[in-house]
């Protein structure tokens, strides 16, 4: 049998792209199904991350699947020594799916390897997060009313962003025009340069963070600048404040513009945006349940005809 | 929509709490009911609360909804500075009901606030912690066959304990002749004799904890010094041994008196108190899962027309 | 009414355990069924154990039944200095049964009494584990056709190795022949050897472990040596590398032969066995499942005719 594991969103075509995202489209009209009972789903999060957690463990209890796991690996048993490949093969014997975020870049496509079960990738390392970019792509699509053609700017940490990188190859479909805008620290790195080059993304660079840039964006996608990533926290400190997105920067922008942020924030979106109409994150969030819904349920072979009610 | 958020006991007319009462009554006779099929209830314990945590857990269980949450916030997204408002938000994207502990004072009601959903306080800080409350008044009304004109006497940590603060305020309704047993350190505060004063109810304050002075009591509310709440723990260790229950003190005391601790204790009730059919802190817990239900099956609109079989 | 705990297979007669073992093999042909629709299980990790925990719970899952509980008692009330008894009592009001591991020697024991509803003990210190040697056995019945007249070699750690004693005991009724493998330091203790000769259980003890050692055995038990019995970590270092089995010392073994571990292994199975056709240590611990479905509905009165389809 096909091993129908999720473990980066590069390898989807166009076609399945717009397939999940149709499929999505059928859980936001009704998120409550009974399509997984009697499946168990093992959310083995080696790397804490409760949000993502929440999302995945909603997705699967309102499609009436039950849910087993752990939020943190200090108390498992890879902290006796135990090599991921036998975690793996453990807990395939229980459960019927696995989500798992790892510490690791290449974990997930590792235990898609071994896992006679599907994997779905909730992050690993730095490297990918798929249902992130599909919940991004529903929330860009769902706005916009399509994917085409659209000024996508990524603004904050374009250096260790996951999300952004992952994005940024997601769109190659769909003839987007990027703008990048980050302090010199934390810059697009040249490969994802050299990825749109090759893939004829359009793409412009900005070091400032202003009013004017921002003019004609459609999508304005704010990244954290994560403590964690920095060696020196000075450096931190410093970066930190200098791409803040606050509401009297966006009275000229476009009606059509929406704010996404993969959350949590930190401050780089002052509060006063919140009850701006052109804040899109939190519902970004709940568009994250749809999403991971229709990931789901393609893994383990529940079809767009199935759910259609 | 009326936000139906339940943050203190307070807000509840008399009527209200004989409703909840009424309601609790019905999930005693049946706990186990699927009306809450398709509901999703995350339970969000900024601080660990393991006995109030199961018993809402069990609660939302037997009523057929599935549970979401963290047991401790050491791993969420607020240990990377995330605002309780976004975490929140977030939670209200995936679930229908929030049921949250947090450390700080005013911390259910910030939530109920901000969230679309109803927020269920499982206690704040020092403040307040209503479901417990909401059990104490059942397990008073189950024991005594009334709640009017009974003699309560409060015995412990009247200083910090917040169940007994609830308590006092909820009593108010109920014509009660409140007893303050307490070393000096741990007096009730001021602030509280002066609502008894407002609210006519009768107290008289005790510094000794003897044979005599609980003779006419209906019922025995102990409670446990808490060391988390010393600074000085010489005074801490002075204290907690002065407070305790024994079975010989309960010779002379009314055959209808009901002991009761919130719980978990320490040493302040011994254990051959626990043989003694006066003792009652033990089924006391299992009213939790009762009136857990029914504050539950309130704040999500579900009426005790709903559940009469 | 009976108390139906299972805290040591000890007390299991021989027809007991062979109708457990059929109890399990019906849940093999279907794992999934509603049986304990209505039933909350509390599985309460005192001590943190994630592959039991995860196969009891997912046990319990594809029966219907609900989980609460705890996987770490660092955040739990016995940190606030809670005794054993009140922990179960609480959690006795809320479950209809509790599955614990504690790392105090006879701690189930011990909540079986107190506990007004069923224990099953996973794991008590150093003690007894009786669903491993349930899913042992099951796995030695599957695998060889029978449990009687089998050649069993117990490897590694025999001194603290909670599971081989507990399989020692268990195959009394069953007329095996025992070979003790193991280093002077981790040798099997003279009570154990006082028991089989007190059981007529016949035995032979090695310090080698060869190729030629291995040649008739049926059965070859593996275990990992485990850093934290030793207090000198030098001598741990040097005794773990000792017992390792690898792929070319199963040429000479016998058809039948398979090979168990309890798992985790850190490093005492070298990889290249695992695509040997005589490992087996994978789909002994998918056993667990369905000995431990058998176990969960044998304390809670569910018999072999109720489940049979």
């Amino acid at each position: 049998m096909e091993n129908r594991s999720l473990v980066t969103i590069a390898e989807h075509s166009k076609e399945k792209i717009l397939y999940l995202l149709e499929m999505a489209k059928q859980f936001e009209n009704n998120p409550n199904r009974k399509i997984l009972d009697g499946k168990v789903v093992a959310t083995l999060f080696f790397e804490p991350s409760t949000r993502t957690r929440l999302s995945f463990e909603t997705a699967v209890n309102r499609l009436g699947g039950r849910v087993i796991g752990f939020s943190d690996a200090s108390t498992t048993s890879s902290s006796k020594g135990e090599t991921l490949k036998d975690t793996i093969m453990m807990v395939s014997n229980y459960a019927d799916l696995i989500i798992m975020r790892h510490h690791l870049e290449g974990a997930a496509r590792y235990a898609s390897e071994v896992a006679p079960i599907p994997i779905i990738n909730a992050g690993d390392g730095a490297n990918q997060h798929p249902s992130q970019t599909m919940l991004d792509l529903y929330s860009i699509q769902k706005t916009q009313g399509t994917l085409e053609n659209l000024n996508i700017f990524l603004v904050g940490d374009l250096k260790y962003g996951r999300t952004v990188h992952s994005l940024l190859m997601a769109m190659r479909h769909f003839n987007p025009t990027f703008h990048f805008i980050a302090p010199d620290e934390l810059k697009m790195p040249e490969e994802y340069k050299i990825y749109c080059n090759e893939n004829n993304i359009k793409y412009v660079e900005h070091t400032d963070f202003t009013e004017d840039i921002i003019a004609d964006a459609d999508i304005l996608y704010m990244t954290r600048v994560q403590r964690e990533r920095f060696t020196d926290l000075m450096e931190y400190e410093r970066v930190k404040n200098v791409y803040i997105l606050r509401n009297k920067m966006l009275e000229k922008t476009r009606p059509n513009l929406r704010i996404l942020h993969p959350l949590p924030r930190v401050n780089e979106i002052a509060y006063d945006v919140d009850d701006n109409e052109k804040a899109y994150y939190f519902q970004q969030a709940r568009n994250g349940l749809f999403a991971r819904q229709a990931i789901i349920c393609d893994v383990l072979g529940i079809t767009l005809d199935d759910i259609k009610e």
